[in-house]
């Protein structure tokens, strides 16, 4: 940590500030400058209390060296965290299992809300067919008005379990507060939304749960302040997350969001967990899906979250940016190819 | 609703869709274009399902001219919506309640959070001397930092409630999920943090309480996604709700976040519901307080949030924005005489 | 064109409107909504002055259905637009000619500036070697700071034509000042940096140059305004064009700018010039140059352009950002499994 | 500044580094962290190139502590500058001469575009008499798209200097390209519009002429950017310089851009130059201008730029955000109450 004392401040009260930092257990190093003293702390900086140090009348600015993130951070976990789902039907020739993480390139699929049981059952079944590895679906929706569909609550958390029985694959789905968790207990991993990336006693409740966590970046939240979401569910101790860009809040309306694929490789860079991409919610627009999907392995991404629904014209919610099934094998095909250039698997 | 149809469509096709969307009832008007048709929908258009209209694959482009709020909206309720608060104790010299909205420019002051009895109550008693209408301090924080100070929680909430008691003043504080409601039985308004504007769940609970909302507007949304977000409130019944604006995130960084004040004027034409401004959040810089504050007077705004400590330096969250009752007083004098010009009391 | 007039404006004043408007010489119908009237213009409304009908009071909205380009708009020309360049020495094994555009993917590498001879000669044919189709290397630099290096001049542009005799590339350069254009005569492509693609006396000039342009967007320009930029160019009679996504301006800064890879896919749709991406100057880090390079390809660009240095720890400029020849090498044997599958030629 | 080495590098390594950056004059002071060490460098830091250091493969983070501007600085020169402008004509009452910056709120007003003779006297008349102190009017015109209005050019800039002496108020006007600098030489003060704020070559030729210089934002530029810019102008010798916050690029679209008000202390704070808000363009909205105009006072502003026009409903360029005559008169009568409470003259 350096800390910027400003241009004139006497040395009797730089020494005090030193004095009382130091009480807190850091060194400090004084550097005279042409104009200004600079301190560098050195020790165990996050003890600190940055804004308190901000608030300091002596003080110019406060520049932070080291990541506020621990868990999370690749210095100290150096190797990949891959989470693995038991499949829900064990066949002769299905896979017992399915990862995320690691050399797969995992690919979750379904429709944007859960609307039947012939709905889901048809959608999971195409996506399976295509080599999908997850089933997605909303249960409960974030809807922007109180006067839209909001979802089949429930009910449609019954019809994800179901179908996972019939198809064998695990299911995801997003869950909006914390009283609906217990109705999670058969979903194979817990989304948490955008909108939520800052529900700080979601996450803190999800930390002390055992399920494996989807935890999406908010609209216009920072790399770090990401990694600080996903710390505050591993200082609950669950350190089953999986990071996901979904685009952020730009000034054009030629898409719906921004994908912003290179935090990929820079989250790759500096954390264990894995991160995969959604380029239905980033864009909105069905047909810009698959070139984001195949920039998505280019950048290294672990996998993506697609919208697929058999009719995406009476979709109940997002129906512009659903593909159909056959769009959606024909992207599987494409996804293969450039999948084995990057030497993962699908 | 203008529905432009892509060029080359058959009219045939056009005449489908047309009869489709005039079984919902509403009546479709076709003007033929140069290179395309275009279709009006007249009547109730709130019954059309925007997402599914643009999924369909005749649709270029869907505009809606009406705004999709109803109960926040200005051209339904033209009369502005005031409310008041008891105050917690009645003197001779006291005002037995306070206002938000109408003639009023009210001010709430106060610690970022609550910290002990001794630091609460002697902020209350000087921004009361000052002028301030309400009292404000944090008992559940949300930190972006698992490690950072959470707040005091119920303890904190206690000793607001002692502290009104003692001053008189009606008291803000946050609630951050859904549970902790039945704490907040003595709090006079409750505060929507930025971070929990689209936690529909939170909002739709709060619908169903009778309790005033202090509701801001998240970090990067729109100013009709924050009328959305007090719509879901007022959806429940509950149409006790103080709008905030409290800055937006940009690409700079002198301040923490952008202060968006013609949002205020914007705000008051579009809904009846009051709008205050919380410069503390917005720049993040106390020495800046002051002039955004008669700001927030000079565009219109119904009062603003103030952070006030005592002892800055050693706030336990927030110090940097926070001003000293001294500074608040000088504020408050300064802030009298733009009243005046615009006709507001204080 | 759609206009929605205020509620409460009455049929007179409607009727008097729609005349001043038919005298203009476009069609107007009017639907009478539940609140208000809106009126559909047909015909060639680029007659109409947005402007004026949005101050005129009885106006609420006005909405654009067309676009407002045309020369650049795909609609009226349907196919690729290609450019062709040729070689500066034709020997047997060399081509004659490279082309932007079509089933090209044409890769423009060079140092971000020009130093001297034997660095431009030595990295000229060190990404010949590995592929590149074009020389680029700035020879009049756009700096933040007047106190930073600002180019070596006309003795860059001289060096950069040297290098184009030896090396055969094509060369490309960025030009910052219409008096600097008789100094580009042996420049084979003009590029306009995002600080000038609004500079509209420079694009005037550049619309009566023969020179093929490189037009890059706007750090917070939108799409249209890029190809309202492109437009411009375009109106004098110059179509020879490739447009440039290389990044905008974000709230975080991992990385220098977004790179926005969405705009390319929705560029393709809507224009029929080529689109390019910078990926240097996008994110501002070598080593993420080689997944956004491939996350190019992917999404649908007509090539790159790519910083390459020899000695990236001493370049003048922008070392962090470039690529040094083996790294270059290594990202063009990649590209070129990525080109294959999409069915491009590097 | 401040350099942050990678973790692991021998100190063999970092010793060569501390040579190679005393070899350029300055003092290396190095602390060794827990993980990592960190050098302080002291003296005139300008002479190293921060984009070398960052391209060091032994640095992981360069931090700069000071400002990059010097002349444009407070720190090096406290008091504020203040312009004087000749007005045109001495009449027993008029004043001889006007000034911005210092005590004064200086009022600019007029049309968007200069259109005819008439129209603009008969404006200049009318701001006069209110109190404005400067008339603005645009010759030639920036517009995005080539087919709108461009002005009327050299015969604007005639009627321009007609009406000054006329009217004695003396005349700002923008500048698009170098070449039209001749046609300048009677214009008071010339403008450089946001979309030529980082027009590098324009910026130097400005330093070169005598005349004051109203520098606009760029719609994405930081604070820093603009002083940079304005350091261009002054690194040629030319101080006269006004710096003007007219709106930047936001993610909503109530306004056509963000008025980021809080600018306004900033730069007060980092700079000796007087500060201008255009409330015209930022917002884009006629009834919006009166609100923030009143801001700007309240938070510091040394004037305001404001769009008047005799008959916005039939302005060629911009209507919809000019004011009337009368509507600019009541204005004035407002902002004299807020100047009196600044202790500011109008």
């Amino acid at each position: 940590m350096i800390i910027a004392i400003k241009p004139g401040v006497s040395r009797d009260e730089i020494n005090k500030l030193i004095t009382d930092l130091e009480n807190l257990g850091v060194k400090v190093d004084a550097s005279q400058g042409s104009s200004q003293i600079v301190l560098g702390l050195v020790g165990d900086t996050t003890v600190i209390n940055d804004e308190a140090v901000r608030a300091n009348h002596l003080v110019e600015r406060v520049i932070r060296v080291q990541e506020p993130y621990k868990r999370a951070n690749r210095i100290f976990h150096p190797l990949d965290t891959v989470l693995e789902f038991k499949c829900g039907k064990e066949t002769a020739n299905a896979a017992a299992s399915v990862k995320i993480g690691g050399p797969s390139f995992s690919v979750i699929a379904g429709p944007c809300s859960v609307e039947s049981r012939e709905q889901l059952v048809s959608v999971a079944e195409a996506v399976k067919k295509s080599g999908a590895a997850f089933l997605r679906g909303g249960a409960f929706k974030p809807r922007t008005s109180p006067y839209s569909f909001q979802g089949m609550g429930c009910e449609g958390i019954d019809l994800l379990v179901k179908a996972k029985k019939e198809s064998g694959l695990p299911v995801v789905t997003e869950l909006m507060e914390i009283s609906q968790l217990e109705l999670f207990e058969d979903v194979d991993m817990i989304q948490v939304g955008a909108r939520n990336m800052q529900n700080f006693n979601l996450l803190k409740e999800l930390g002390r749960s055992k399920k494996p966590i989807l935890l999406k970046r908010g609209m216009a939240s920072t790399m770090t302040e990401l990694l600080m979401a996903a710390e505050y569910i591993m200082a609950g101790g669950n350190s089953q997350i999986v990071l996901c860009e979904r685009g952020i809040r730009g000034f054009d309306n030629f898409t719906r969001n921004i994908l912003d694929l290179a935090v990929v490789p820079a989250l790759k860079k500096k954390t264990h967990l894995p991160v995969i991409v959604d380029p239905s919610h980033a864009t909105g627009l069905a047909w810009m899906v698959p070139a984001m999907s195949k920039a998505a392995i280019a950048v290294g991404a672990d996998g993506i979250i697609v919208e697929v629904h058999n009719d995406p014209e009476h979709a109940l919610c997002d129906g512009e940016q659903s593909l159909t099934p056959e769009q959606f094998d024909n992207l599987m095909n494409k996804l293969r190819k450039y999948a084995e250039i990057e030497g993962k698997t699908i």
